[in-house]
């Protein structure tokens, strides 16, 4: 039976980069005799928006729910549409709605990937930031009062339920249990956060309990940010609130040298709904329509996709082909970012025809 | 007149580092002829507290308000006393009532000191970040309901006001007049943090209109941490909110090697209040004791005190002897932190011979 796969390109590069990662599930169908349906849909775009005046049709949810996943672009051109409607009205709805409530992102040191950190090789950066995805920090409560005067008050709420965190640290400890090295850190900021933190804390200390094969630390996400580019060969599993898994999860990448090329995957464990790939970066409106922009991303998200899907095997062989790619290091073929001479299309059929 | 400086610290290594901070303060007075008179105050540590129920005497604001200065080392020991106990019971507390809204940090590459970011010299990273400290997401309203139970939830206000806002975007754009390059970046996430931010980002707009020779540019806090790490180059004024301005302000010293080293000042730039001056680090229990800490931050803090008590060349005295006995590299009298074989002391008492 075939998976059927919703594909949303979303704005600038996310419609360049988005075929280059058809194309290379289409090469791992091929080798692995998987049958993958693309659906594309035009919503979630800021020009659907601004024809529409909304970013995603009002029966978005019926359209996409029983799709076996979504397969996702980037979203966002501030100059067209305001970046908090944008994303509150695609991204972070499809992450809500489908209670997509993990965000788990590989931080891993490539071959042929220069890392801005001196001394640095393959091989000693590669871990996963696990983020919660659906309250904490990213809330819709709150308001203004006094607007206009000087006595002006913005308020807005930071939210955890037992329930979202106790699933997010969940999956953070199982996961940590499929590692080598068995470790999980824990984002904090109880020293300043006093109430939300502190109760984060609690938690991770309530879990690590059913765990006791998992070797557990926290660090404040200040200094935790510090040991990112200090000690970034500390960490094997980072598990953290929605904004600090945010931060570290582009941090993590920065310090492997890939923010252009790191994948996502938005996971709703049990399947309840569709879960969502993207690649980290954004919708790059400085580079787009030039074709360079670096499909690694969109293809290595794909690779998570196929694993979600279950298989293994097929992802593998997409994210081998990534690397062996770039340690080929042919310029011909590499996108500008990464040193090369090439384009979007020469690297994504590079890579497609190695898979 | 004599200035009075009120010498609080704390706990763990504050109290190792401190008697070389007044060492090489005394030094610069010796030099310049100024008068600096110490007072050494036990409360605000986890000693205090253990003996006392609480971090500081109730009359603390009292015995503090009228000096000119507060001098403070490092405080928290988490196995004495939970940190946002000792954290919320002092320093703290000293941010908010004696309103010392700015909370200032510069990060520069120091000669000798190796960044752990490849290829970066001396003079390549040189930015200040400007914190907002008294106000946003280190708030303290908020709660748990359904206490102990599956439902359980908590809730933490994240609050700015326009005055709180306004006051911090001031100082950091009066700041980035005085630079160079004159440029300011403000640290955001009004795409994901829907209300807070985005106000963050409207009162920057209208502050900039006022400042037509600063250029201005925002980031979303996770891509800021990410070109912190790939173009620290970039930055020459960077402002953000309490928690933004705390993780950049950790972050920034990583990338120029010196977390160890940096200083920072709590000012209440009206002079109601007297201002604090500390450095960056923490009480490190783990290297406590051993009498191996590196006094540059708060040597370095002591300078900034000079500096905002308007002894602009004894606080470049300081700094510049700090950069000598960096530059010379002698490791007879570094810390072992910075490749030496010394001391805390015989590091302090090479810096106040130098000045
Ligand atoms: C100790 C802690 C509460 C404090 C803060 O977060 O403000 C520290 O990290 C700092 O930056 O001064
Ligand atoms: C675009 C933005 C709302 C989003 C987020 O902060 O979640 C992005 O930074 C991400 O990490 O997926």
């Amino acid at each position: 039976m075939a998976h059927r796969i919703a594909v949303i390109a979303g704005d600038g590069i996310g419609t360049e980069v988005m075929p280059e990662g058809i194309r290379a599930l289409e090469a791992a169908a091929k080798r692995f005799n998987l049958d993958l349906a693309f659906t594309t849909f035009e919503f979630g775009s800021c020009d659907y928006y601004l024809e529409h005046g909304k970013m995603l049709p009002d029966d978005w949810f019926e359209q996409l729910k029983d799709f076996d996943a979504l397969f996702y672009g980037a979203v966002g051109w501030p100059d067209k549409v305001p970046d908090h409607i944008s994303l509150w009205g695609s991204l972070l709805q499809f992450r809500r709605q489908f209670d997509q409530y993990i965000n788990l992102r590989p931080c891993k040191l490539m071959p042929g990937i220069k890392s801005p950190l001196a001394g640095r090789e393959p091989g000693d950066i590669d871990f996963y930031v696990v983020r919660e995805n659906t309250e904490g920090e990213y809330s819709s409560v709150g308001g203004k009062m006094f607007a206009g005067t000087e006595r002006e008050i913005v308020l807005q709420e930071t939210v955890m339920s037992r329930i979202g965190v106790d699933r997010v640290l969940k999956y953070a400890f199982d996961l940590a249990q499929t590692r080598p090295r068995k470790k999980l850190t824990s984002a904090t900021k109880s020293n300043g956060i006093s109430i939300t933190m502190p109760y984060w804390d609690e938690r991770v200390a309530e879990m690590a309990k059913q765990y006791p094969d998992i070797a557990v630390d926290k660090f404040h996400i200040d200094i935790l940010t510090a040991n990112f580019v200090l000690h970034p060969d500390w960490f094997d599993v980072v598990v953290g609130s929605n904004l600090f898994g945010d931060i570290l999860s582009d941090l993590g990448p920065a310090c492997t040298g890939t923010i252009g090329i790191a994948p996502s995957a938005n996971i709703n464990p049990e399947g309840k709904f569709p879960s969502l790939f993207e690649p980290v970066h954004g919708s790059a409106p400085d580079i787009a329509g030039k074709g360079v922009a670096n499909p690694i991303g969109q293809i290595w998200s794909g690779a998570m996709m196929l694993e979600h899907l279950g298989y293994k095997e097929a992802s593998e062989a997409m994210v081998n082909a990534i690397e062996a790619i770039l340690s080929e290091g042919n310029s011909q073929v590499l996108t500008r970012d990464i040193g090369g001479q090439g384009n979007t299309r020469s690297l994504g059929q590079a890579i497609a025809e190695r898979i």
